[in-house]
């Protein structure tokens, strides 16, 4: 089942993908039906970035990081990679070599459900890394896994080339067929919420501007 | 049980609950006998904060921030948002425009045993949240819940109108009728640890300040 | 079996100490075999320290930071406090005060297996902690434990003596007797990837730096 | 704020308390509007125990079991100790010398937010434990805490003399006040569910008993 | 994306399914490359259960359980039901009504990626079930969910339709369209095994039976 | 640092194994001053078993069982294995056929901080096991580790040769050279227990056989 290694993957257009890293995950999350985003421990090594790309997608063994390179080989300008773990693992596959290589390529981060290392030079470098674990344990070179084979990532499903977003707020992934739509969608809502804000913003609440103190009596909420 | 909004509640005076935040968390819950503290998994989302307000408490279900626009019509300049879910939840219950609505009130903060999310918004505006998780998921409207009933969150009981701590260490709750005693303990205590660190920086050891080696001795200690 | 200090203990040599803080965390584990990290839970309160010293360790009991008082006589200029509970607790040993007091005699920093407070003091003052947890909770003084004999702190054995480094990736020990060793052999590894760096930086590949290819081939990779 | 022994309580009605027992945690839990429960890591070191009995609430350091000692005093037949310690441990405060003391004076379990011991005896003298952990680490008696005082136990506000239920879903609280009119709804909604059962058994479905359908297609619900 | 119900799924051969059931998880995730298995906080509330059957997937909310009554509709002889809840979530879904309707219908168990209560119950009833936790909290029904759609459970992707195989080492999924074939290597695997076991009861030693003594010796073992 | 066998180890007398065995881990651990106690994760896989044995350490790479292989030769009667990953690892390492080829030579039991499979198997087989987790994920034979070298698991210390005690309560390592002494010291506190266990059953307080009522009163306990 593992030993494949997919060359040539389709992607999401780049100005898609660079509205959808605008928006940011929570809207973008929210734009395509709360769907697609990875579980709460997967949290930044620094705090600021917000990147979105196309996902080169790594199913690897536990603590045996030699599918990384063959995935740098494959990386685009603008690709994220996504690394899962066949078991759970905090090992530090990834450290300031290997972003160095892949920033060579214009990588743009790393998702990994694992740990990561050299954090301090990925800090400097400007290479962000979402992860479950920072940790300094290194890892060996022995079995083989696969590159852009559909994986589940920290609870959720990524297929190579969907659109990864990324930001302080934690990674979602948007189907690479659905990015224009999700991407109009998460737009439609943003401009919507900028209207909303000015009006909480001036003190008007949200009681009042989604209309809800009927329902809430209705429901037979009491004020006392 | 759920259902009931107490609109008028208590609050200790403003120039007391200055007085505690400016003690911070550590030296407030000393200064009560070490009570009242929520549990370490409650993290700011930024470092730095340090705050202290009167307590306007939401019990939510899961997933279900409905309560939250009900709270924010309550708050009053000063007042910070405490919410404990009745059963265990990490969504993110909380963005950038509950906390405009908020701020445009004069709320300082929100405790949360539970997920926020527009973290990075959150931290421009400079509203301190302290949380169990940082999580993108939103949640609903769907539910009644509570505000300005007791709550436990995150295994301390808080009542409305009680004084809330909240900095880099973590929250802590002073009952609204202890505010004053409490601060005052508080700042005896603080006095204290000034002239006990300004020995401590001079070299002197806190086995002599505290008279230590005698009763150590008797306990058995044995230096080789 | 508690009750011990042992006040005479061997250091590394001072320059080979800050030799070993140079290279890092990461590079230091790999140099001697992938040995001595601590568990990945251990982080440090602040980001961007990185230290070195000579480990004065603390057995001490839950909740009780008695023996810390009877460490810091014991510190000299170049030491790191490394304190180890004798069952899990998450309660705040070390604060503002007892970092004036060990700063005072030179000391770099501590490892804790638990919780530490006042870490907007420790953050201000620059003393580097790297701990469990976070938490106000204070501790009391009503047992002995010992200090200056070997501990589990982290899941890792620690003699007194022994070297200490944490950065950002977390915390190794070096055996004191293997400090030159290890420093020469994580320097010779710091200058290979210098090295190996550029190349990377340069758009070289792992696959070809290393000679991947024909052993991938032979395992079986399938490029499709 | 510690060292108060509250020495006489008033406890709900003893066949109201059997008839809670026999009810169980999760009817109970729903008979009172969904309060009262304790988190989830609370678990019975065996299965198959279901009992109910009056709080007797003890307030302890971590890792200090001296109270277990004063509380066991107070104890009435059809008494349980519920414990909260002021930080969070995992260390064991009862084990078989303690039980064999509190069954001695006819009570009925230990509700205990930290660890436990000698469960192999505990399980054959079928006293009941309900904990977050098993750890033989044994504790000390050096400080005071406090007895039948409110303690919040896992994440939930228990009163002395409140009733407690507990079986292999975990523990409810059921305020003493309020145990009659508790009791009278839980057995309504038994019967119920035993109706219920009878008419699911036989094949009926939830979807027509609770007359559903209507709502989910007006909801969207859409059958493909 | 939410508020869909497929009626109609493919199911893999009864005697195929009965056959992987027999293998048990160990074996069958072996079989098929090490691929399917949920992660390993899924435990079965009693030991001794060993099940396969189709899947019958249920995407739900956070504490919503509405979509279960829809999904037992669908349920044929011999299916077990999936459960992924949108966000993490410890709530009882599923307890003794639910069961005996499941049961009713030819349901063999349920995996579930959060809680489940009345576990007493279900284990008179023979009733299995995989679970996330044991917890009394009960669900609401307000919001759509999906039945037999793709899910992540536990980190694994289960289409509807797929073979489900649960024991006391966890729960693993083989695709349908796999079914006999894994069980095909599953069955020559178990054979092969009963021979090892044999020879290795009889003294026998794997570095022996497997020839690894060679290729040990040339890693660089040394016997000391 | 790895791929170390020592052969030959020195064991303790059998019947002092033995004798400590019948104690059970919390009368040794309180015998040996409350030293040498593994974490509360580790938990047996069925209840009931209490075993004694000298310790055969592996140290192994994360998701890799060849030294397993190798220390089974090594393995005498009334042996234990002990195993500790040298990074975090739930795989499941051990199974049946190693059981039984372990059992063939008189092994007690195995301590493993990471996972075991084929539990059903281990449990009629009667061959005990205490480990982190349960889990079907396999290993591989591709690195290097030790035998019988000094381990740290589940943060603690053990050489090869020490005295491990397991039962329903945990896990406890005794030094080799001080199991005679522990035992002395335990069989003197369970005599004591007994003796203690029976004034207890009577109804005597421990408030009156540990004469603790005077120092109770002076410490301020009050009695309201």
């Amino acid at each position: 089942m593992s030993g494949i290694v997919v060359q040539n993957i389709a992607r999401a257009d780049a100005a898609v993908i660079d509205g959808l890293a605008h928006c940011g995950v929570s809207t973008v999350h929210e734009a395509q039906g709360r769907t697609g985003l990875l579980a709460p421990h997967m949290r930044p090594i620094y705090a600021g970035a917000r990147i979105a790309g196309s996902a080169v997608t790594i199913s690897a063994p536990p603590g045996d990081n030699w599918m990384m390179h063959v995935a740098i080989e494959l990386l685009q300008p603008g690709d994220i990679l996504v690394l899962a773990p066949t078991s759970p693992c905090t090992d530090g596959y990834f450290g300031a070599l290997l972003a160095t290589s892949a920033m060579a390529r214009g990588c743009r981060g790393l998702i990994i459900d694992a740990g990561v290392r050299d954090v301090r030079d990925l800090t400097e470098m400007g290479f962000p890394v979402w992860s479950k674990a920072i940790h300094a344990q290194g890892t060996i070179k022995a079995t083989l896994g696969s590159v852009n084979v559909p994986v589940v990532c920290a609870n959720a499903l990524v297929n190579p080339g969907d659109v990864v977003i990324a930001d302080d707020d934690g990674v979602c992934i948007v189907p690479r067929a659905k990015a224009a739509e999700v991407l109009a969608a998460a737009q439609t809502r943003e401009a919507n919420e900028i209207a909303k804000r000015k009006r909480l913003g001036d003190g008007e609440l949200g009681l009042d501007i989604y209309d809800m103190r009927g329902k809430l009596e209705k429901m037979g909420l009491k004020y006392v």
